[in-house]
């Protein structure tokens, strides 16, 4: 099957070249942006790629909706495959796009799109078909991975390990998608939509580790604990809840092996039990590797990841409990029940009671509204 | 589509409950022994299974080589597909099915048979499409996990562990399969054949855990290191190096966190970098859940497992080197060249230089020849 490419930065260099040695697949026609056509494979021409009848599927790597989501719609109308690496695409328009493949009898596919080169959403997709998926859950960014990393295996505070996952392009210019933990809040939301069948378009709270200090991570890893940023999503009623949180892991916890910019996907289910999944999240190749996986299964017959029945919901936090790790600047409000005060003074450091999700979050925009720092992070026993 | 299902052990019954809330898959009829049929579903005539029209697939969960083999043959030769947890039989017969599958135009998986609800094969099978793989490995035997951890965590010696394996069900009154190392090595034997087109049949060098003892833990724990069962296969010329034999890890590695009688898989591919799966390496409901998945993907078209052109070879272990912990009753001999003696006295403890594999386990099966007694393990560095 020839397949097309649109896009030409990291992901579609690693997929164009995958495609030139693997099983029952070629590389067809490449667009770029105009005046980047440098090769006889590239094209500036969308139509070009339309219109060659040899193309049997197109990987979209450009990133971004549009003009990605016209492409689609127009590739997946013509019957040809689509398959993308483009979280913010699926999350935007992925129920509308499968469906439409549906009816063209086309594929499309998503796997690169969470998770990079370990393939969460594949094996998810497959084992719903037959098994209760109860979560999923994981490190789901690479770049605050090695953040984290850094600063707890090697004392950098948070300026340094931003510097430094900038200065080896783990980090763009403008960090705020990864250290918010909106990048890690789309991928969650991708694997709640294939493990559920439900998107959670809104309601999905995202705490990043923009306010870890090095003074915190020397507090909790004294304790015994390391710190990951954790993406999570649970069934709950008709809805799921859907968050992104720093989590501390004490002695045992796989995530504690988890080092630099790696990812790590869990999932469990009903009859399988839990499953974890450690590999490479981001990078050309481990992401290329995935768009790859995904061709090979449509040479096979596989046509969806997108389930049908799958809607659109707002995320519930509210009944999702832990007992947090808390820093604050100043005393703790009485809206957080506290279980334990593990250093008193201006900067209070405590153990809350099971709180919601929800709750925490909340009580973390209202400090921070007033002025004040706080830092959290769920304990996972 | 309707499954019959060979055997109603363990997995068997697993798979039947599972089969009746899959996507797209319903139970059929259940082949058990003779005087066994105690339900309407239940038949002791292999016939009645073969004659069923409507019967579209065929689970294999009896084990062994016989009567498996015969069924398996007469049930893809009626163009049925055939799903296994059966290593014994694809170890020994998986290219022959594998061809008389593909003449019939029917599946044959297996993805139970290696890794129990890991899915290890499976994903093996997809990235071998457009990924070169370049070592696969793991810990790939519950039972033996479960004792070894047991060992490290609560400092039972083997005696106990093993008796406390037996009583909760992971060890056979018999538990040489498992002790020795062959169930892992069998099991890393089919990974070779998925991952690298080539069955070794012969030449694997296997050695398992029956040499440990609560002194043996005590000095490596005191080291840094904790010690797991791997069984490991490379790619080496036209054959592969494969073999079985307790490796000693140190901090960071996520084979640490892997306890109880857990599973956990490794893979590294060219381009998709390092793999690791862990999650429940047997029992009904992980097992069933494997032979589940297999059955989705066939609905979905996926055909095969063993690849085409797979050979079977012998095994080449004399270019795998290795550094290894060893403890010996006596002094050691010079055919093991020492790198570090870190005990010396009647029972000698050092670390070798790296040492290939085939001449550390001929070494020690020299010492046990002549009465003498010998742990040894890998160290991971």
């Amino acid at each position: 099957m020839k397949v097309a490419v649109l896009g030409y930065g990291t992901v579609g260099t690693g997929v164009y070249e995958m495609l030139r040695t693997a099983d029952g697949l070629e590389p067809g026609p490449v667009l770029v942006r105009k005046g980047k056509a440098c090769e006889p494979f590239m094209t500036t021409d969308i139509g070009a790629v339309l219109s060659d009848p040899e193309v049997g599927a197109v990987v979209e790597a450009m990133g971004g909706v549009e003009p990605a989501y016209s492409y689609a719609k127009e590739i997946l109308s013509s019957g040809r495959h689509f398959v993308t690496s483009n979280k913010v695409l699926v999350a935007a328009k992925g129920m509308e796009l499968a469906a439409l493949a549906r009816s063209a009898g086309a594929a499309f596919l998503f796997s690169a799109a969470c998770g990079g080169g370990v393939p969460l959403l594949h094996n998810l997709s497959v084992a719903s078909g037959s098994d209760r998926i109860l979560s999923v859950s994981g490190i789901l960014n690479g770049t605050t991975n090695f953040m984290l990393h850094a600063m707890q295996s090697r004392g950098l505070d948070y300026a340094a390990a931003l510097a430094e996952a900038q200065e080896l392009g783990y980090a763009e210019a403008d960090p705020t998608a990864d250290v918010s933990g909106m990048d890690a809040a789309r991928k969650i939301l991708l694997a709640c939509a294939v493990a559920f069948s439900r998107l959670p378009g809104e309601g999905v709270d995202c705490e990043g580790i923009e306010s870890i200090t090095a003074e915190d991570a020397a507090d909790f890893m004294g304790r015994g604990f390391i710190c990951r940023l954790i993406a999570r999503g649970v069934p709950v009623g008709d809805t799921v809840a859907a968050y992104v949180e720093p989590v501390l892991f004490g002695d045992g916890a796989p995530e504690r092996s988890v080092a630099y910019n790696s990812n790590m996907a869990r999932y469990e289910g009903k009859n399988c039990g839990p499953m974890v999944f450690i590999g490479q999240g981001a990078g050309r190749y481990p992401t290329a590797s995935a768009v790859l996986r995904d061709l090979s299964c449509i040479l096979e017959g596989r046509r969806e990841m997108m389930p049908e029945g799958c809607v659109s919901v707002r995320a519930d936090n509210s009944r999702e409990l832990h007992r947090y790790y808390v820093r604050t600047n100043g005393p703790i409000g009485d809206e957080l029940p506290i279980q334990e005060t593990l250093v008193s003074g201006p900067a209070v450091r405590a153990v809350t009671e099971p709180v919601s999700v929800r709750v925490m979050h909340d009580y973390a925009a209202s400090v921070r509204s007033e002025g004040g720092n706080i830092f959290y992070a769920a304990l996972e026993v």
